[in-house]
């Protein structure tokens, strides 16, 4: 049996392991220090009453004849399905347009299936690695870089940028915590439509927008129906990072060239190879959504949003040019001419602090690391204090 | 954005959604009738008391700061790896090859793209669907079926069967319930060697196995751990067809003509396009292997068991030829000289009772249907009453 090329060609280790190793490499020759991550996008806070209580529910009704359940639709629970439609898009959508998936990571690799090898792709640089990587591993040939940086406010020139049949688009971004204005998603809908591409829309941070002009789904620009598919999650709302829960938006408007609909082969793909996200967190899924759900969850978010703020606060009281922060759990620092291993191992070595270096997402990476939000505010006080600590 | 071509060729309807548009459309025409399946295999009975704890406490634990927990380790909870290695496999392999998953179909599909698409396949005719529906999806081209029927013992004439670099085999099987004898195993491990293929084995269903001499895993086998990985699931032993667990073994080894090892890329590949299983689920993964736990689910599979048997009888006292049932939660039965669609039309407006038809499952399937198990007592009760009244 040969080796598939395509993981052959697969460079090193995924960013996370690696700083996890380089983590653990330092503790082995610092025994006894206590280090802080401000690096990894790992939600810290106890899920909310309202979701506790219907995933306790939920798990001990398995355990009695009426609330026990086996397989669910593979597309996930109708009540999920029609409850997202509801509260998440106001009924832009019917339920049979939405897909409940383990999480937004699971359903991009299933895309990536759906799609195959033979397209084109273009993914932001930086970039969240799973979009690139995923599609190298599904044997992917055409790449473009969308270069996003300060100096174009994070959104890549669509003049220059070729034709491709896929576009994946993060917004809130993973990694730079850039999120694009209503104007810039217009311009890349209308992009879609000249060259007939598909948008990935991935919208798993949606839920640290606050300011109501900027759009908090693909889904607010006309005419985005036909030409985007969207990928959305629990993780970093309501803090299902460790329960597994997401969904898809694919429209009924979304065609393939000859005229074939995306829906209908998605909804093959899915049925085939998967079974379905666990049916408890399904039941904490719409929780979720309730009335109390939502209000808890805001609550979270802003515990969040405050925790960005500290820290943004923090690094530009020491002059460093930080990105993001807001509308967005990332910050995006630049490294004052530093690479970005450099600071990485400057902040490991003299504060105790981990952070994720930015070149792991690619080459516009370079000279920034990303710090995450996520973390508890005590710990992430700590970590300002080891940070400001002259 | 061109269709994929896998996807197009793509015959039909997956079978299951077939049966349920037919027994729908019944329905349609004959409201009031209440229909029993003794078809989906789907487990019906409530989660055991330890198991449903476990859940329950897990639950409860994610809305307190001490129990919370966001991202798990992608391959799974260490723990759960730990107690899977000692209690099924005797620490014949270390936890590191042993990888946590949402259910064996999920893992079967990141397996397959593991593989790729320029690989040749063996599947067994009948088969589960989606090792071939997932192949085709991945876009393999050179697909050979392993014919298995009565007369030969469900077990391919391995001398007749060209090399390929994968061969999938499932056992107990999915749909025929033959489970496959040592000596017939130690063939199978035979062949591989010689081709250097890689046996994917499926044995999501050896918690059936109560003949001892009967091998509940290829590595009963020697000299497998170089030739095999096995795919395996808690759906049908603890009943979490709906909570979604499994588990994967890729032995150290198994490795590529190139000398590079299967579990390097596997464990690449794993945490890059998946985020692990459901943190609630593997801590009710961990509960099923306590010894509680074992002792529960011993239960539910000796129940069903007995469901098989009295379906079988049933059927046998019909005149009907029946194979699997024991050792086994499937029966495969021959149509008496009708073809699948046939009886299981027959089944559905005469007996008001829903089958599987057997060439759902491949060309070999045709003149058989699959009867499922995993019904509940009563319901079971009341099915080969309808059945067996003329």
């Amino acid at each position: 049996m040969k080796r598939n090329v395509h993981l052959a060609q697969l460079q090193g280790n995924y960013l996370f392991p690696e700083v996890q190793l380089k983590k653990e490499n330092y503790l082995k020759q610092n025994p006894g220090v206590s280090l802080i991550s401000l690096g990894v996008g790992d939600t810290t806070q106890p899920l909310t009453g309202s979701i506790t209580r219907a995933l306790t529910q939920a798990s001990l009704g398995l355990g009695t004849e009426v609330g026990y359940s086996g397989y669910g639709p593979e597309q996930g629970k109708k009540e999920l399905r029609k409850k997202i439609a509801q509260t998440i898009f106001k009924e832009k959508f019917s339920w049979e347009e939405i897909f409940i998936s383990d999480g937004a990571n699971g359903d991009l690799s299933r895309l990536q299936l759906l799609f195959g090898s033979d397209i084109s792709i273009a993914v932001q640089n930086p970039t969240y690695p799973v979009y690139l990587e995923g599609s190298l591993i599904q044997g992917v040939k055409e790449i473009h870089l969308m270069n996003c940086h300060p100096e174009n406010d994070f959104f890549p020139d669509l003049k220059k940028l070729q034709r491709t049949d896929i576009i994946y688009f993060c917004s809130p971004n993973n990694p730079t915590g850039a999120v694009a204005t209503k104007k810039q998603l217009e311009e890349l809908v209308d992009f879609a439509h000249k060259n007939r591409s598909i948008i990935v829309f991935d919208a798993a941070y949606c839920a640290y927008i606050q300011d109501p002009t900027l759009p908090k789904s693909i889904y607010e620009i006309e005419r985005a129906k036909e030409v985007a598919i969207e990928v959305s999650s629990f993780s970093k709302s309501a803090g299902f990072t460790g329960v597994r829960l997401g969904w898809t938006v694919v429209p009924k408007e979304l065609r393939y060239e000859c005229g074939h609909f995306v829906l209908k082969d998605w909804n093959r793909l899915v049925t085939t190879v998967f079974n379905g996200a666990s049916n408890i967190a399904q039941i904490g899924g719409c929780a979720a959504l309730e009335p109390e759900g939502i209000t808890e969850i805001k609550g979270v978010v802003n515990y969040y949003l405050e925790n960005a703020k500290l820290i943004k606060e923090a690094m530009q009281a020491l002059g460093y040019e930080v990105f993001g922060g807001v509308n967005a759990p990332y910050l995006w620092v630049r490294c004052k001419g530093k690479k970005s291993w450099e600071l990485f191992h400057y902040f490991l070595e003299n504060k105790k602090v981990v952070t994720i270096p930015g070149c792991g997402f690619g080459s516009q990476g370079e000279g920034f690391i990303r710090l995450s939000a996520f973390g508890n505010r005590q710990q992430v006080l700590t970590a300002i204090e080891r940070i400001s600590c002259q």
